[in-house]
């Protein structure tokens, strides 16, 4: 046994430790942004009953293309977005961390830059150092929203190979306009990344990027089955864009590279979309519940379009983490000095954090500035 | 929509197209080496009910460490190799081509160089350029063996970050010998990665390259579900190395990549081993049979250690594969002059590919040199 100091490991990771969420024991796991709604029985039963046929041929290799779940995902994503997708248009991986580590392989990589607008999903720049893409922080407000006109002058400037922008952001959880995605478009000569991980949760009104596609070849949205869709588990990702994004992405994805039982599994979700979705409700309640207590604690909270709230603010946040983590509910600190980020899940889970975070806000509040 | 041509694509990866065997319509596959053999009655009624119990928990993420299934597969490992592995040596992913992905993201990348004994699995300088990494073919003999001391002093001249020796060979089929990897190992400062998919059909008397794993920490022996196991639409490809590699590479994996199925079905196979590799004796059976029938044909092969032999000399390689596929046999045409590559399978199997074979000798054989 030898260390990893000892290795010839490329420079730029030496000393690095690898991304996750803490895996912290806690009654109330409120963390990771899952849907804690279990699956519908109805879905479980047909689950079974797919799986079990796939099984059946597993000693094949899967369809390399995956053809009949892109076809299933471009109905899900026409019927839902007002826009006509074709399976042409989509593409799917292993979650989407899958789905845009090929697209930093096909337009990011050594010598190029990408460029997101910080705080954002964390493993934009993480997927993009794993490809050897440079990394530029895009600026924001202090309010967290992104300013267009020095975003596109900042993009201008950076010329990166592949922007991306959040919307729903996280961890902030505000939805981004779609003037202003269009002004990043037109300011890039570079591949447009919106990752919609968390659209379904949307409030009323907010329109998914995917209006955006039509005559714009460089624009992607980026979607995952791992949150309105309530399978973290099944780690499938998926994107559209224009079919000559797909055939780019053919030349870098890795053979086969879902299974026959994702294949199987997600398109019977699909088929469920209605019982999978009747959760996003339940979900956004809490959510809405949630922002409107945080007054009365003494908190706020940045406007969410998610299935979760970033609140503050905290003297500390890492102490005000422990805290609650201390009365069985696990949240996240996601590095923002003040805040925090909280799932938004059950009625149940909701009274919990709530009854927590009043009994520990008196002690960790603060108001911004002090 | 618009052509690939006008997206801002990497400029290597202009012109190329996507790696796979053709997708063609054939009475008998035996193209890509998987097994025919249908999964046993009781391992399909055990996946059933694991994978079911997996689904309940689908909206929760995954182990993102795989934790279970790395002890279940380093029990497989010490069971069959003479050699003690620990879970911490072993390391999962979505079939061998993520795993080689991963090496290659923390070993290789832009600036590095791997080098791999051509022909050989042509995913590795594939996956290389997907990653950046420089490729640099390896000499073999005419007889395709490896000469250790030519082997060794090409890698003391080019300094790889990466070597790949694939064993047994795939498309060839030879496996190497141990002292040609220990001489490969000392030759090199960066890894050296023993591509073992095959290894389960070996001959008898051909250890393992696991036995080499104790004292040298860069030494990598990768394998896979897809062969042997008959999981090729699983997707579960792993490795077993010093456990600082396995460190190295939770820096580049993406989280939670191996999804719940995943991990529950690989297991359940994994309690099934012995049912699941009876099949290869009948295999290896099919493999010799295919060998020994073609001296009679005016046909010759490699030596083969895998569940596939490469047959030659025809005239026009490209032309005896179309006169086997008129015959409803579908053969790999892996691009060696004269040579074609057949996936050893079921006795049925075997008997039509040596009629058609028996057909098209006449016209097609040639001897070397013609």
């Amino acid at each position: 046994m030898s260390g990893i100091e000892e290795l010839p490991l490329r420079p730029e990771l030496r000393g690095r430790t690898p991304y996750g969420a803490p895996q912290v024991p806690a009654t109330h796991r409120l963390n990771t942004n899952e849907n804690p709604h279990p699956l519908p029985a109805e879905l479980l039963a047909d689950l079974g009953a797919a799986l079990g046929s796939a099984a059946l041929e597993l000693n094949r290799y899967p369809d390399r293309d995956a053809v009949a779940l892109r076809t299933d995902l471009a109905v899900y994503l026409s019927r839902t977005s007002g826009t006509q997708v074709v399976p042409e248009q989509v593409w799917a991986a292993n979650g989407s961390n899958e789905v845009l580590q090929q697209i930093l392989q096909a337009f990011g990589g050594a010598g190029r830059t990408a460029l997101g607008f910080t705080p954002s999903y964390s493993m934009h720049p993480i997927i993009s150092a794993g490809t050897g893409t440079a990394w530029v922080d895009g600026h924001r407000r202090a309010d967290f929203t992104i300013d267009a006109a020095a975003a596109a002058e900042q993009i201008r400037e950076v010329d990166p190979a592949v922007v991306f922008v959040t919307s729903p952001n996280n961890p902030t959880g505000t939805a981004v306009a779609l003037e202003t995605i269009e002004a990043l478009y037109a300011a890039t000569t570079g591949v447009l990344v919106v990752d919609e991980a968390y659209t379904e949760f949307a409030r009323t009104g907010t329109a998914s990027a995917l209006t955006l596609l039509p005559g714009r070849p460089r624009l992607i949205v980026s979607r995952t089955m791992s949150k309105a869709f309530g399978m973290a588990g099944l780690r499938l990702g998926y994107l559209a864009a224009d079919p000559a994004v797909v055939d780019a992405l053919q030349l870098v994805r890795l053979p086969y590279h879902l299974s026959s039982l994702t294949q199987a599994a997600a398109r019977t979700a699909l088929a469920h979309t209605d019982a999978l979705l009747a959760t996003v409700d339940a979900v956004k309640a809490q959510r809405d519940r949630i922002v409107d207590a945080l007054p009365a604690l003494g908190l706020t909270s940045v406007p969410s379009d998610a299935n979760f709230v970033l609140f503050g603010h905290f003297a500390d946040a890492p102490a005000a983490w422990q805290a609650l983590l201390d009365r069985g509910v696990l949240v996240r600190d996601v590095g923002l000095p003040g805040w925090l980020r909280v799932t938004a899940g059950t009625t149940a889970e909701t009274d919990a954090f709530l009854t927590a975070l009043g009994e520990i806000a008196p002690d960790h509040r603060t108001t911004l500035g002090d």
